[in-house]
């Protein structure tokens, strides 16, 4: 089993680590390797005995610096070459590509996908949703934490009333803080100096991650028709300072209004009656309202590189169990 | 694919009500029917073609008074009859008896296995495991709130140090109470008077249903080989009023200790920096802790025959899926 990855950034390298920790348990799957990368500024390597993972993860330049050269000089190519393809480049917001085509691509070759990247799962989810689970997307939404296959499994899509969550890691870290006494800005800097924000944190503050999550948990476990373009956002830039004793928290609700499934993302000012008020830090929370079984609660880790490869590295165990 | 029961207290029938009122969902699993049902006090009813379960939830008294005689005489015989069958009846703490028995007897001739009855589970594991996925017991640790197949999908079992719950419904609503102002006494008698605790609501003051649920948790998800006679067990009765500010709950805990995993039973005084402080009623909470993904905690109904009834529905689901 040939493993190609596209991308090989934070989620990529945290999977590639988790994936190098469970050798043993993934045995009793048979010979699985990784066998080639593409990510646009380093290039490709292939190598059809299985590329060298410590090498690739300690290769600063180009792979072709580090490694021989394979003859591959396609994407296209290189996917065709795999039997699971893992999409773990960032998620373009306006198009959700190139990964929509590539995982269609790949799809209609029968090789198996598995994408961390919620572009084209929020974008292009009606093309690709009638492959059923030779795509998942288990790490698209609530990182590491067992999300979507959860839903998925557990629940009567038509039962589920409604969806509440705290989506994204970075601007619940912001919040937190702020809820602690810091300014925005101070907030925003060590989030930044940890490693939790972006450089460019954009996507996170306007509530854009978030919005395209909650657009896949509509779609995906409530059967919903959302695009993200449907759904009213509003990030957490402008928000004041909380009242005392409660705390701002930006929720991210799917609903239905008759037949159809609705959504929005907004801040919202929270007491301590409310579930999520003690959701802190990088932690994500759903609160799932549904006739049966009754309303349920998860919480977890909602953000780091090798949690997210732990949400990748469960789709690569399930879809080897087929 | 005949279905037979062994029980039909308030969980059996609030499985049936959830069989009856997702027909449509199951049509796509074929031709599905409840085809007998056994109860001690009730005797034996068998239809080759069906029961008329509304007919049964209505039967006051006897299965004979109600329905043609089958000339089933006896319970293995009408076990043999089935593709399917699901144990509703109530859990023997001593030996799991006759359940222990009839549920092996039942994978050995290839039929597949439900059970809601905690007594087989805990006290005939290492005889039942072995039978894999053609057993489920989904409903015997926090009724409807999927839970089991969440941990055993989601989590590599030597990856998870740590779980922590509140795993009964009954003591969690009368631990309520009396954090509420209630004395014991009131609050247990409200207790029965609403149906959340049984007559003999010893099983559960005690702290035995909870035994038997972490020992499933730790046996079933985290690998372990405990009996529950090696659980040190203290139950709710003698607990003294809360410290200002503070709750009881009934706390199951299992964790390693070394290559051994281990378990206890106690009521814990706790402050709202636990996260089970908020977790009242009837609900029920667990909290995870694995290296990967992290610390997970997960909460939702734990008591409630239609609520258990889903449970036992999700595995039906589950086996059918197969």
């Amino acid at each position: 089993m040939k493993i190609v990855l596209l991308g090989f950034g934070n989620v990529g390298r945290g999977f590639v680590r988790v994936f190098l920790k469970h050798q043993t348990y993934l045995k009793k799957f048979g010979d699985l390797k990784i066998a080639g990368i593409y990510t646009p500024s380093k290039g490709i390597v292939f190598d059809d005995s299985g590329i060298d993972m410590e090498k690739a993860l300690n290769c600063r330049g180009k792979f072709s610096e580090c490694f021989k050269s394979s003859n591959i000089r396609s994407i296209d190519e290189l996917i065709q070459l795999s039997d699971i393809m893992i999409d773990v480049s960032p998620t373009n917001f306006q198009t959700g590509e190139p990964s929509c085509t590539y995982i269609k691509r790949a799809l209609e070759s029968g090789i198996r996908v598995i994408t961390a990247n919620k572009g084209p799962i929020a974008l292009c989810f009606r093309e690709l949703e009638k492959f059923g689970p030779h795509l998942r997307y288990e790490a698209t939404v609530m990182s590491g934490t067992p999300l979507i296959s959860y839903l998925k499994e557990n629940f009567i899509p038509s039962e589920i009333a409604e969806i509440q969550g705290i989506l994204n890691g970075t601007t619940n870290f912001i919040l937190t803080r702020i809820a602690q006494g810091m300014s925005f800005e101070e907030a925003l800097n060590e989030a930044i100096d940890k490693g939790i924000a972006e450089k460019d944190p954009s996507a996170d503050l306007e509530g854009l991650d978030v919005l395209f999550k909650i657009t896949i948990l509509a779609n995906a476990v409530m059967e919903g028709n959302l695009h993200p373009s449907d759904v009213p956002v509003r990030g957490i830039k402008d928000i004041p300072y909380p009242t005392q004793g409660k705390k701002w928290k930006l929720i991210a609700r799917a609903f239905r209004v008759g037949n159809e499934v609705m959504a929005e993302v907004k801040p919202i000012e929270i007491d301590s009656s409310n579930p999520f008020f003690n959701v802190d830090g990088t932690d994500n929370a759903v609160l799932v309202k549904s006739g049966l079984p009754g309303n349920i609660f998860l919480r977890g880790p909602g953000a780091g590189g090798e949690t997210t490869g732990y949400g990748i590295f469960l789709d690569l165990v399930k879809i080897l169990e087929v």
